[in-house]
């Protein structure tokens, strides 16, 4: 099994519902450095498992997209915890999304796994895996 | 598969017996940076993997036992090696006991996997990985 | 000279007033992790530089104040840019109040400067050092 | 499972075949800082994974087989893109010969995979893993 | 005095002449990542060491110049060893003329000094520092 | 100023005396991860600080001799408490030894300052740094 892995970054505010977060209920905040590791069995014909500049252009959208936000009025986390390990599976899922576009290019589509690591600080962090979705999908 | 992982260290100092060991031999000694990864499929209510604040204690108690102490002098390891390796299984033993007393928390027992990594320098770590025996156990 | 450093981390939120912030105008936040650096000439009687568990819960203690905080709304930062490189200036004086006060214990009179470094992300860093005004007190 | 990594360097020219590559079809170069992980499912009886210092060793001899090196001009790769993840392959299977052959000692013939991981920079790395061949060949 | 850092990194392939540099002599290559630490007596009126942004876009920018080159081949070193320790110094004379040109904002000619270090892998890095010239120009 | 830098490292037991010392008052160990950084204003005529493989052999070399041993048996540090900063200083003093001994090369005389650094753990690390005094020395 091969793995190609980029690394960025993101800074937002959120708090948590819910005794079990004790002082992280109040508005605080968070640089998280994202790891995206892509997994496949074979290289593409190129010798690659993905073509490192577009993952890395994919990730710093998606990242973009969450960067300089207060997570609280994201719309789109209505109602939900934003904690470490659930902010992992929402990036997973997003960049699902931009491999099936073809947003990795054509040969992204030979995916195997993706894993996303989001690091909170130096002593803490949180992942997400799974099989992508778009793997399994039609090539044509 | 989600992930979390809480970092902490110990001090120790120890020798091997074997002549496999060579320099090691002597009494020597080291600082074991420790991650300890938490593994389960789906997050608990709390859009939680584990209550990171109860790993991190459970952790720091754990090392706590061991810091500061020469292993060549502690009964629980009498005629063992205390090599990097069997300090990740000792580690994760003592860990998994933390997780089905409910140290953990009552979501822990939720989880399915651990890791145990040990950082013994810039240049080498080891690690025990397996299933959470805790996981298998009644939750009543 | 000598150095003596310690790390612990916090996390905040807080957004920046001025058009040269960007989108960093918005609420967002940040996971600092810092590094305290005491220096002095000699060592005192113990061979130390200061006493690292009492520097370690100095430093703690400090970032305590702060963590899982909104700075934009904290009475003592009212008007300010809360910027990586204030908020090392801004530990590094109430550090300074800790040196001053005993905290660190007696011999750390003896120390000449401090560092404080914040760092916001893999590619980010801000410093302040400064000699101690505490050393230049008297020692009686 | 158990896990021992050992970590070394080398550093290396070459230039990539394929518009896919953009200006990475020049000539430059590349520190890859590699890990060389060793899992086994029991350690072997003096309590290791595999022995650090012949595992290190082997690791620096397959590495300085490559460093300093123009790869575009190697035999061994001739009509290859040598990316990452296709060196990360190439070392782990001149490590696996090295098991194979008795260079790491006789225990690790009981290794049951290997994974090599090449950092390439802070940003970015890719990884091979694959159980060990020499692990199911005959062991007297 | 404060400081702000920014990291970035840059591939290239190089040689070196001179029995000193051993297997070096050969046709090889590095990863350098770059750390360009700004700094200033006194925080600019946005309380800021320099406009970060704008800092990492020029260290960017004169990365990028050597980004996936063979310097053997540059015209602006011919006839010298681009070492590690040189190429610190190089980048900190491009970076004082981005400076100097107003690239890094109006307030960057506040700084009065920078240092430029190169990692070339886990275990070796260069520096160079020195007082910006720009600095004793004319603000006006 | 130019600097470079070396890192290895090793691995000791040892105690402390002195109740300030608390629970590090027992036989414990640590693992240091040491950086060598030299300094110079001027490179020598081969675009060099030192020479790095000269520099990494001294360092392996002083480390060497310190490696896997009790210090609290250690004739040289009979009545002395081992502490991180205590043993950058002792480093230092062995590393400028080689220095003026011409074992980083001659060009090595050149060397104006040296910095050791000790990281004894991912939270803590101690240093010590002076002018050379081989510097001072004729460099005939």
């Amino acid at each position: 099994m091969f793995s190609l892995c980029v690394r960025d970054h993101f800074m937002i505010a959120h708090s948590f519902a819910g005794a079990v977060f004790g002082p992280a209920q109040n508005v605080h905040g968070a640089t998280y450095v994202v790891d995206a590791e892509f997994r496949r069995a074979e290289l593409d014909p190129d010798g690659l498992v993905v073509d490192i500049g577009l993952a890395a252009k994919a990730l710093h959208d998606v990242l973009g997209a969450l960067n300089y936000r207060n997570l609280d009025e994201a719309e789109e986390f209505r109602g939900r915890n934003t904690t470490t390990e659930f902010l992992a599976r929402a990036i997973f899922e997003r960049m699902s999304v931009c491999v099936a576009r073809g947003e990795l290019g054509a040969g992204a589509r030979g995916l195997d796994a993706m894993r996303i690591v989001l690091h909170e600080s130096h002593v803490a962090w949180a992942a997400y895996e799974a099989p992508l979705p778009a793997a399994a999908g039609p090539a044509t």
